[in-house]
């Protein structure tokens, strides 16, 4: 048997891990063998010293047998789902989800809860009367094979050895580490037993990575890993300067969405979906125009189902913020900078998000960018109109918008937001 | 309030600790509001990213305030002490500190118990009937007031976040980092409220540092932290490939500690002994010449004084091993190389060491060199003489030594034991 300050020491001083070492201790760990303070110092290793490609596919195997592995081969439709790696006012899944399986596919997307700046699916979708995040592998199949389409929670049944070295990462500073967060994020998706992939990596200020090199090579790290373990993948990577579209909550960004689908979606929000649409028609093996499904109310219809079929209302009426307060343009001209990060966190102190796992989020709370990068706008202007249940929540919201918006003389030059296709 | 995780995250990137930070991280350790697995990942990134001085300064500052202080001041004479690394056979804190006594200074010599391949001092004392290491603080002056040195082990008040650190340390690959090993030695040197300081850095096979480079860079290290905190700080580089003297083991070193003491000790042994205790006379303020307390029997009625003053006989039979066997040379020349490391290995399987804090260890068992580099012998001829207990453990001591012994068909060009001296 292996031992464990061998292997953090191995790791430590750059000679790498053996399959076997790997699937030792991932196992260990997972069953409580290995202690924390023992994993954390390999997860400190690991972040400075790397996995080599070898070793990553070994890692991200063995946290996908640490668990169950759901078996979708009953689905009729071929299944393919979306992964994105977080960005602000990133509602995207709720209308790619029902869009996708509108052209004929059948996407199984198991999805996580916001913490932080960044949203979660499940906290919008929660925000609609009745809707469920919570369903059974038996509840899921059905749901999918029924509508074509579903969004839930992951089960705890799935790559538990990944919540557990979440969970010790995000105490212990070893959260930013590519290989890490390349294999904590594809060992839930193979678990998952989708036959195709397509990840929507974000760079930009509201992202988790800046940098489009940094951006690049998680996204080739995660095409390579999907490929390894039998699931077709390829990624594009998509500007987070600025949110997307222009709702940054919880209910806001559902109403948005839907908008999307009736046709009257923002630009930028189209765009990706658009894209992400195409590349996972295109890995299922389907010949289906995206747009035309948006276009003539199909996608509509199938959201309106899938809502349905987790006990949601897709018809309630959205749940309305008690207190309004807008920020105003400094100075006449034009939009050049509208900070993501800076909205995400405005969002987040307003109620939309939560500090620890356990809190509530608000439903109604959030942002609406009423003016948006390239946007003409005059001095006394609104520019953002933020959303509370409760006043006292707008001074700490409006302290880290200060310096959040950028007016120049002239527009900056317009870039498209999808800004590199992923292959393997 | 400094928050854990931003402070392993800026030691990883890179960004310097606050004095502030610092104590408040060793603080919050300490005491348990920091859990081991938040320090573990901040002690791996500081095996990566290292302390700078101002760090180190606080962080052994950080350390040394974590407990008790001891107040020396009613000592009337000089105090001085030593601290080795640890090396295979290094028996010459028995003679040194008696020897440095009978030369006018005071040496408090808190010692450590042995792990691993190297011995500790207190094993070797308490082969010696009714000797006994652990005094109270009290027991400590008076025995240096009236003796004028004392080897005894250190109470749990000295260091305390030393002693949790290092346990951490020990079973997360965390131990072989130069400002980790040269804050934990000094932390422990600063509290025993000693004025001066000389460190006998090993260097070689059976050293912690086999290379020089890194054995110079912790004495330096070493002896800046010294002179930081008040102390009067020396070290010597010695050689550590091949064992100190000829005896390796408990009893069997102090016989040969003894027998230095008599004016017959390997000369080795001697070398090192004399360097520094005139390394500890001249830091002390004292004139004196060691070579003559050693030649005239001052030190050995001193270490006699000592061991009673401990409850021990230092006239009492020594045990002796109920097994003995012996390793001949393979062919005829010259001795070119015992290798330190495997001569320390073996002792320890025989019984001379312990794997965990918690095992016993045999007061006879060890290993004797019969020959050493430089000495010639014949095919045939016994190199060592191994001594257990229980004679099942010859086999796997034996194993240890395959190829330990290089002989060759002219001598070694013989070198000095004491390599450098560094001083502030």
């Amino acid at each position: 048997m292996p031992d464990a300050v061998e292997l953090i020491r191995a790791k430590r001083d750059g000679r790498p891990l053996s399959e076997p070492e790997i699937s030792w201790l991932i196992s260990a760990y997972t069953g409580g063998a290995i202690a924390d303070e023992q994993m954390s110092a390999m997860l400190m290793a690991i972040y400075f010293q790397g996995l080599d490609p070898a070793e990553l596919r070994a890692w991200t195997a063995a946290m996908v047998s640490s668990g169950d592995r759901l078996d979708l081969s009953g689905v009729p439709a071929p299944t393919v789902d979306k992964h994105s790696t977080g960005g602000v006012g990133d509602k995207v899944s709720l209308i790619l989800a029902p869009l996708v399986a509108s052209c004929g596919a059948a996407v199984p997307q198991l999805s996580g809860r916001g913490l932080g700046h960044t949203g979660g699916t499940l906290d919008k979708l929660e925000s609609i009367p009745g809707w469920r995040a919570v369903l059974s592998a038996a509840e899921m199949t059905k749901a999918l094979t029924d509508v074509g389409c579903v969004i839930c929670a992951a089960g705890p049944g799935l790559a538990p050895a990944d919540r557990k070295l979440y969970a010790l990462r995000d105490v212990t500073g070893t959260v930013e580490s590519i290989p890490l967060i390349a294999s904590s994020i594809m060992s839930k998706k193979i678990a998952e037993g989708t036959a195709a992939l397509v990840l929507d990596v974000k760079v930009g200020s509201g992202a988790f990575m800046r940098e489009i090199g940094a951006a690049r090579q998680l996204a080739r790290t995660m095409v390579t890993l999907g490929a390894e373990h039998g699931v077709r993948t390829a990624a594009l990577l998509t500007q987070m300067d600025t949110p997307l579209g222009r709702a940054v909550g919880n209910a806001v960004e559902v109403q948005e969405s839907v908008a999307a689908l009736r046709g009257a979606g923002p630009a930028d929000l189209v765009e990706v979906t658009l894209a992400l649409a195409a590349e996972m028609l295109r890995l299922a093996g389907i010949g289906a125009d995206p747009a035309a499904a948006l276009a003539d109310g199909r996608a509509l219809t199938r959201y309106q189902q899938m809502i349905r079929a987790q006990e949601g209302d897709p018809d309630a009426p959205a749940p309305q913020a008690a207190h309004l307060q807008r920020i105003t343009a400094a100075e006449s001209g034009w939009i050049r900078r509208l900070d993501a990060r800076a909205v995400g966190m405005a969002a987040w102190r307003l109620g939309a998000g939560r500090a620890r796992k356990e809190d509530p989020v608000s439903a109604a709370a959030g942002v609406i960018c009423l003016a948006k990068p390239g946007e003409q706008v005059s001095r006394g202007q609104p520019v953002l109109e933020l959303r509370a249940d409760d006043e006292a929540r707008f001074g700490r919201a409006a302290e880290v918008l200060a310096g959040a918006i950028e007016i120049g003389a002239r527009p900056a030059a317009p870039g498209s937001v999808v800004l590199e296709r992923i292959e393997p």
